[in-house]
């Protein structure tokens, strides 16, 4: 497996062969989440949760089938989403009045319901999430978790008194996924999406892009401000302070199961994942190393070590197999395990353990006595190694640009002067088969690049500059 | 609310008022998890989770759609749930080639995988769990929690080597219902459904029934083994030790939504409803007494209060509104809070609590020193009380008939002489307008109750009784 040589090839094998994702389930493009994989997935659920419920979201679990009347209230949400939905038009054998369709996402589930919830200023903010699958009849290519059918999905939504309380919203879910990537180690830039590109029902689109090594971009989170436009279709109003009576502000925010292929992508490499320790469906794997003098004891001191760091709260496990060492190596860096414990005779004589981390393969050595301190230290060098290791993909990806021609040369990220307008970002479309992502808002770009202040295509003044590339 | 005069307009309004549900979405049966009912049942899952996972299974998410050709590869499945399932016959404007079924349960999804993930002795058991949604087109009346549309589901399923490891699992499985059913303070019988009443597919099935107060039972659990009735039609197959091909044992293990509505039609009272301490969303709330003389010190207590409990690991907050006590107690009882600590000027000069448990309401003081405990012992306290009360249930509602016009006459479930026959049991249905739950296999009846030894109809011997009842 060789990453650099064709990365699609080696994301492909790596994805069933550590244990993410099985692909051969009857329908394309629907896979089945392996054990493995999906308690990465759920670890990476729980921390989303805490970080919303540490911020006032609440969790709900709406219905997966929505009514075809609601789904049309909103028609620019309609026209977006209309050609990629599964529609359920029968029951047992019975014809259903109203078809109903599968979850895209739930805007039009939901905001029945706020209409409902929602009354007076005091109700305000409401802020509700949920994470449920959500379905898209996709038709182009579909890949294991960067673009499939049925989709792992994390939604926020809220309701708001007012334009600048949604604003200050969307500020809020910036922090809530800062302090998500930080965990998984994911560096990224945030755009906002040109209008021809934003959400179908959006007043602005933010979408937070990583790179991955190839120089394409994969979009893994979505922040939208709705302004009054669901509000409006969907009744959603409340009664202020002064007795008059108003129409909400509405923002949402979406990720999915693309953080796990950005994971994937970003931090894997030759021998297979490298997974974040906060995520790790196993943390630290523990071997012994026995000699023919000294069988039982690693053994012995194995089971320990698993057993110290199980009482402090870590994923731990021991592989007592019957094999060499070295074949076991090759499993647990497979599945990307950040840290791997070795303990054999000489380290029990010396009071010490033998700690590698997974993307260096160094072998620590640690006092035994503090091997707890020792294991969350190792965690947070790891960590740190995967972020700045994945920041140089941004650093060497994004180029300055100042014709078409040199977006469409360039197999990477894009910098370049827009004037805003959507005529100018077409053409760089078309003429360099590239997207616009948008104008950069957030994330840093690359140290001391010169910010372009012209539009590439019509020479007039480029207020931010923005950023093309192809993606996922 | 008046539980004892009307049990079902009770029931009705309490899942809403409690905020465990909202019925209002615009599709018949399908409801919001509203914030803390949602809550509830993913704590419930927690649980669950942990044990499954202590006994070797393992988590997976599978597709939710099941294309037409492998769901009708199991004739008697296909014949049990044909009729209620939910068609996908289009993706955006395209008629899809093959139509799809939304799961109803995931036989047909998971055992073409099955089929690739065992191959050889080594490979089994192969035990797997998930936690998903299920979907019945469900023509019954619905009740939120005992007969919806959409319908959050536990389903494990296993794979053995021969039917009796297969046995092994189905006792494995009860094992873990007990302990389930033990934290839910949920007493139960187990009845090994009559043939005419089987999943559709099994061997044989159990059934977990508990008896609410009117006297109707709600099935909470069910266990099933298939022997080889799927890995037939499935091709489910591994090379034995001596290098024979055979077809594996299988079994499953369902639990839904409905010990929700269990927990609620059991446990609840007049005043609303009385969560388990285990899956309570507020296991504690902190009530501050405030009075002229001392307005700020109880503030202040609380707030130490539920800090120290949250330090210990347990689900607590503060009720720290500008209202009278009593109208804050209205709220938490309402939605069930086990406990509720309150603390005075009095406490804090004589450095006690008083904690009053949801189901008394009778005041008992504590050192304030040891709280934590306390705490600990008035749960354990609850969770016994609570199971005794839904152990009289039982003791109350179940009784000896001796003919069918007995069964008739008795409002609650009745135990039943019963030769096993099919032409008996249907005599029994449709004479005293009944469910033959099936022969009792685990849970203990009334204390002293004699057994019967005949058939109620033919006379025969009956090897086993049975216990009939109206169901929800």
């Amino acid at each position: 497996m060789r990453k650099e040589e064709d990365f699609l090839a080696w994301y492909n094998d790596i994805v069933e062969k550590a244990g993410l994702t099985d692909k051969r389930y009857p329908v394309k493009g629907m896979n089945v989440w392996t054990p493995y994989g999906w308690k990465a997935m759920l670890l990476a659920d729980t921390i989303t949760r805490g970080l919303c419920e540490a911020r006032g979201y609440k969790e709900v679990n709406f219905p997966l089938l929505i009514p075809e009347t609601e789904f049309k209230k909103e028609a620019d949400h309609i026209k977006g989403f209309g050609g990629e939905v599964y529609w359920v038009t029968h029951g047992g054998e019975n014809k259903l009045e109203v078809r109903l369709l599968l979850r895209p996402t739930s805007e039009t589930a939901m905001y029945p319901m706020f209409a409902l919830w929602v009354r007076s200023h005091a109700d305000l903010p409401l802020k509700v999430f949920q994470i449920v699958n959500t379905f898209r009849y996709e038709t182009k290519m579909t890949r294991a978790f960067m673009r499939v059918r049925e989709i792992h999905f994390f939604e926020g939504h809220t309701a708001q008194k007012d334009f600048e309380a949604a604003e200050a919203q969307v500020r809020e879910d910036m922090e809530i996924f800062a302090a998500l990537a930080r965990e998984l180690a994911l560096p990224y830039l945030v755009n906002r999406r040109p209008d021809w590109d934003k959400f179908a029902g959006a007043f602005y689109s933010l979408g937070a892009d990583t790179i991955t090594p190839t120089g394409r971009t994969l979009q893994v989170a979505t922040i939208h401000h709705y302004r009054e436009n669901f509000s409006r279709p969907y009744n959603i109003t409340y009664e202020d302070a002064d007795g008059s009576r108003k129409h909400v502000h509405q923002t949402t925010y979406g990720m999915s199961e693309r953080l796990m292929g950005a994971i994937v992508a970003i931090h894997g490499d030759d021998k297979g994942l490298v997974m974040p320790p906060a995520i790790a469906p196993v943390q630290v794997v523990v071997i012994p190393i026995q000699t023919k003098d000294s069988k039982e004891e690693p053994l012995e001191a194995a089971r320990q070590i698993v057993a110290e760091l199980k009482g402090d709260g870590l994923r731990a496990e021991a592989d007592l197999r019957d094999m060499r060492p070295g074949a076991k190596y090759f499993d647990h860096e497979l599945r990307g395990v950040p840290l791997r414990v070795e303990v054999g005779p000489r380290d029990l004589k010396e009071g010490t353990v033998v700690i590698v981390p997974r993307d260096t393969g160094g072998k620590n050595t640690h006092k035994r006595a503090r091997l707890k301190e020792a294991v969350r230290e190792e965690f947070e060098f790891l960590r740190e190694r995967m972020l700045s290791k994945a920041r140089q993909i941004i650093e060497d990806a994004v180029r300055l640009a100042h014709t078409v021609g040199e977006v469409k040369a360039h197999e990477g990220v894009s910098l370049i002067g827009w004037c805003g307008e959507e005529p100018c970002g077409k053409k760089v479309e078309e003429g360099a088969d590239t997207h616009v992502l948008g104008t950069h808002e957030a994330g840093a770009l690359p140290e001391g690049m010169p910010l372009p202040r012209e539009c590439i295509v019509c020479g007039r003044p480029s207020p931010k500059p923005a950023l093309a590339a192809k993606t996922y």
